[in-house]
């Protein structure tokens, strides 16, 4: 039972699911997802952050955390396919005077900058010297489940300002259901020039709600939508990729490259140990809005010990 | 972030759950299900099958594939609370006329009787049947994703003249997206009397869509929301009773003696080597809106062939 409708998938395997084992992806996983994006006909592949080298210690990140130039070209080759590259960076994280070389020089097609609403000032400065680079740039709108209405539009009357070519729905808590994405993909909507900034969404599946919601959004407007492959990503994890293109499967879309992936990479890696998807910690994070971050230390521990979490979480 | 609806929960867990453990839960676990549910305000609790013992063999199976008033007494006790008591009944698997009792010697409240669209003619025979000694009864179609516009017609038309209380659209197959739900949802009230007839959702968790498509029903006029804790279930599982309640939390119901009973029961018997949930096999039979079994046969014998499986299902 399908619904084809015209929309753009990015995959952010590589860096969302980087949270989790921090981005030590080998060049092998990592083209071999390139590939099985390719041929998937996904649109978009984030690569990674591209995080400050004196932030952050190299030795205690994978290359995926500070994702340059170079790293990207030794994964997709001298000749470019239709899929187009996206690197996130994060407001503050990232010397982007230093770091982000002209477009003409670079095989990345689109920035990301991910940034809270406290940060649109600065988030707005790094779109603008972005874009001036000959960049795409999009803004996320992380924890949008955080804010009043009247923070959100006072937001989106900045956001719709700012040389951006998409703004981002960011679940960050995955705290939304279908009915919020509605109201908040109308009042983006409403905000935008939807013909110059497409809305985007990337959801968290703390409520096994962000296939749904991302569905919903799409239905509501929304034109880019986030995946990971088997929703790898922090805590209970994201919008499974192969599940959009499996709604999507057969025009444009085609789910059988990613199947060879999980079977061939996604499953090893979960066989390794590496740890992410829903479960009842995530899911009273999800609940009483709040970030994941005890619920992922509830889980790194072992603590079943649920009551005391959400009476905690309730403060 | 919560919307606060009308509606009522039925928690199917001893039932649905039964399928994955030949129905071999123990009085304490029965017993310690029925006070979390009793205790967390949930509407209904479904006991098991009343499965005809001269067609299944009574050594292979737990109590609860049979689920005598007797058995149920013995749980509940001789003081009713306010939770109804319910029991499922698949057409042609049950003896009605030697195992069903006058409702006035049993703690039973609700039939629900589950039917394919072929035998509805039985399943109305046995509706009226159970009907006639008093009790509540349910018409559970099965496998809605399977039938053509016309075939659904006609049911709804044949349900609409049927002594029940409730007439359920049940995605067996994990197909339904939510807005198939909707659509579904449209047709089940056109035909029926609501006032008389309550439209009830029962979900798969094939599509990671089981908790958003109950939701989508609730939006869309559904009155009874059925659940499981911890969403366990045959294959992928159904809608979490835990994500129903923390929906609705704080009004009629409470979420902590579900956690309590998570912590306690579920947990350990998921330890114990109980398989159920989403993975990439049971997505591809929602997707392709295929029975569940090659997807159970898949994930018991560790088969990640995920194109083969594909393949298959796609014929």
């Amino acid at each position: 039972m399908k619904n084809i409708i015209s929309k753009r998938i990015l995959d952010a395997t590589l860096r969302d699911g980087g949270i989790i084992n921090d981005f030590f992806f080998s060049d092998e996983f990592a083209k071999a997802l390139y590939l099985s994006n390719v041929n998937s006909g996904v649109d978009y592949m984030e690569f990674g952050y591209r995080a400050d080298k004196k932030q952050f210690n190299v030795n205690e990140f994978g290359k995926w955390k500070f994702t340059s130039d170079e790293d990207i070209r030794n994964i997709i080759g001298s000749e470019k396919a239709d899929l187009k590259v996206s690197v996130m960076v994060d407001v503050g994280k990232c010397d982007v005077k230093r770091d982000i070389a002209p477009k003409s020089e670079s095989p990345v097609d689109i920035f990301r900058i991910a940034t809270y609403i406290d940060t649109l000032e600065e988030c707005n400065k790094i779109a603008e010297y972005i874009h001036s680079l000959g960049y795409q740039v999009t803004c996320n709108l992380m924890a949008v489940s955080t804010y009043s209405e009247k923070q959100l539009k006072e937001a989106l009357n900045i956001l719709a300002q700012m040389p951006i070519s998409a703004a981002y729905v960011v679940d960050s808590y995955g705290a939304l259901y279908p009915e919020h994405v509605r109201k908040l993909l109308s009042m983006f909507i409403e905000k935008m020039n939807t013909e110059k900034i497409a809305i985007g969404i990337h959801s968290h599946n703390n409520q096994q709600c962000s296939f749904a919601n991302t569905l919903e959004a799409a239905n509501c407007g929304a034109y880019l939508l986030d995946g990971t492959v088997m929703g790898v990503g922090r805590g209970a994890g994201n919008c499974p990729l192969e599940l959009l293109v499996g709604h999507l499967n057969g025009e444009k879309y085609h789910l059988e490259p990613i199947l060879d992936f999980i079977e061939d990479y996604m499953i090893p890696f979960k066989k390794s140990g590496a740890v992410w998807g829903y479960n009842t910690s995530y899911m009273l994070t999800g609940i009483t809005n709040n970030h994941p971050k005890s619920a992922i230390e509830a889980t790194k521990t072992g603590n079943l010990n649920f009551n005391k979490q959400f009476k905690n979480l309730s403060k």
